[in-house]
């Protein structure tokens, strides 16, 4: 099977699924949108994200060649065995979840016939839903594939290709240590951000003029804040022991930096280290 | 005193002293750029962004009837006294630290023929210099002025002129408040950014795969780790016990956080308190 014979079903119409449609327009034979309101399902259809949309779960996937789940992880996680019920034998089931080790093991529940990878494209922005979808986004994105007990290699090739097709740059990565990596570089920064929100909020309670004097750098640093809540609530849920490691880390990067505080000499020497460290990340 | 007629010098040609000096062209009788390095004053003419240059401080103070001080916080304290010495009576003293208190002080130990009135533009980009002045920098950008105890009216007029000539909003605030707010919303901020810089510097040193996974939220959380380390290092140093109060506001927002990833309500509510505050402040 190649992509641009599959008929491909997105669950989930939102930021991820609904670029996930557009940016597949063309490079597969059919795009069906599956929406968890009708409404929804409606207005893929009426943007020109898809080529057809339905509500029913189970129609959409028994026609499918590959069927990506594309809602908060915890709803994937759930829907990977009614999906998988209904799929056709050799049909590959994919996901956009943000954890993967909950995915991976719901999929190596479902029956052998159904091949299954992993997936979690590394890109988003903090408003979500089908008016902030955009076929660029994936474009120039790490999309790391987690490969479950049971993936074949034929099972990988078509996700790989979907990646690309998307745009995005492949890394095949095991759920355990992609988990890990997240917790760092995308879970611990955006409790930071929120964690940030809440002392400004106490501050500005004692002088609201704090508020006044928030510039680009509060914008920057507290963008993760505004993030979609139902989708960070079930990352955060499905990360909870990961999560709570890294931040046992972060509370120790944190005593460091108190004591640098108490001496300007190492104090500059941790701000170098800190400045250098980023342009490694960002080189 | 009007600004259309006065000659201002601007000691310290980095992105702020650079920037205010563009932001002015045309605007004030001539602009004479102070350079702490025989090249930085020659740019500072060879780019267009001041009318003539120096590195004699003394000399441009003494015919400037505006001086303001565009360096690190420690280097504009230790120069108030020599600007407002060289300085003719009547002339007025400004600075764009981004700390107050220090500065504050050692205005008002200058002669009392001296105006002076501290200033802090809420502005700023990680990367410094003169290569990356803009004259559109202060545009839109709260402005605070930061009365001494001999300010005059006249001194705050002739201020208030300069920061709204160069796109700026002005807004007058005790150096006491402004450093401790911006202890909240700027130092707070690059420190929990460096911090985290740390923490994921930490984590790669076990698993290289945490820098492929960062992404655009990471990027955005530490932008401010990258920041000018000695223009920092002062504004910390000269504004440690604010920060150190604030660090403790902090930790305990922490400890809210990790009482709330126990509960999944408890967390739900965190984080929509924490996107509603957000939205507050950048309403």
């Amino acid at each position: 099977m190649r992509l641009s014979e599959a008929t491909v079903a997105i669950y989930g119409l939102g930021l991820m699924g609904g670029s996930l449609a557009l940016a597949l327009r063309g490079k597969c034979r059919h795009v069906v949108g599956v929406g968890r309101r009708p409404e929804a399902a409606r207005k893929a259809v009426d943007v020109g994200a898809v080529d057809s949309s339905t509500c029913n779960l189970a129609a959409a996937a028994a026609h499918a060649d590959i069927v990506v789940l594309a809602t908060p992880v915890r709803d994937i996680v759930a829907t990977i065995p009614l999906a998988a019920e209904a799929m056709r034998p050799g049909a590959l089931l994919m996901d956009l979840g943000s954890t993967k080790r909950e995915v991976v093991a719901a999929m190596d529940s479902v029956p052998h016939e159904i091949l299954a990878v992993g997936g979690h494209p590394m890109c988003g922005k903090e408003a979500g839903g089908l008016d902030s979808a955009d076929d660029t986004l994936f474009r120039g994105a790490t999309f790391v594939l987690t490969p479950t007990a049971r993936t074949t290699g034929e099972a990988l090739a078509l996700a790989t290709e979907l990646a690309e097709a998307a745009g995005a740059c492949p890394l095949v990565l095991d759920a355990e240590r992609h988990d890990r990596a997240v917790a760092v570089v995308s879970h611990l920064p955006y409790l930071l951000a929120a964690t940030l929100v809440h002392a400004e909020a106490q501050s500005h309670l004692q002088d609201p003029v704090v508020q006044a004097l928030a510039a680009t750098g509060f914008r920057d640093t507290t963008r993760l804040a505004s993030s979609q809540v139902d989708m960070m609530l079930d990352i955060l849920l499905t990360n909870r022991d990961a999560v709570t490691r890294v931040l046992n880390l972060f509370e120790a990067s944190l005593a460091d930096m108190r004591a640098a505080l108490r001496d300007p000499q190492a104090l500059r020497k941790w701000m170098e280290q800190a400045q250098a460290e980023r342009a490694r990340v960002f080189a």
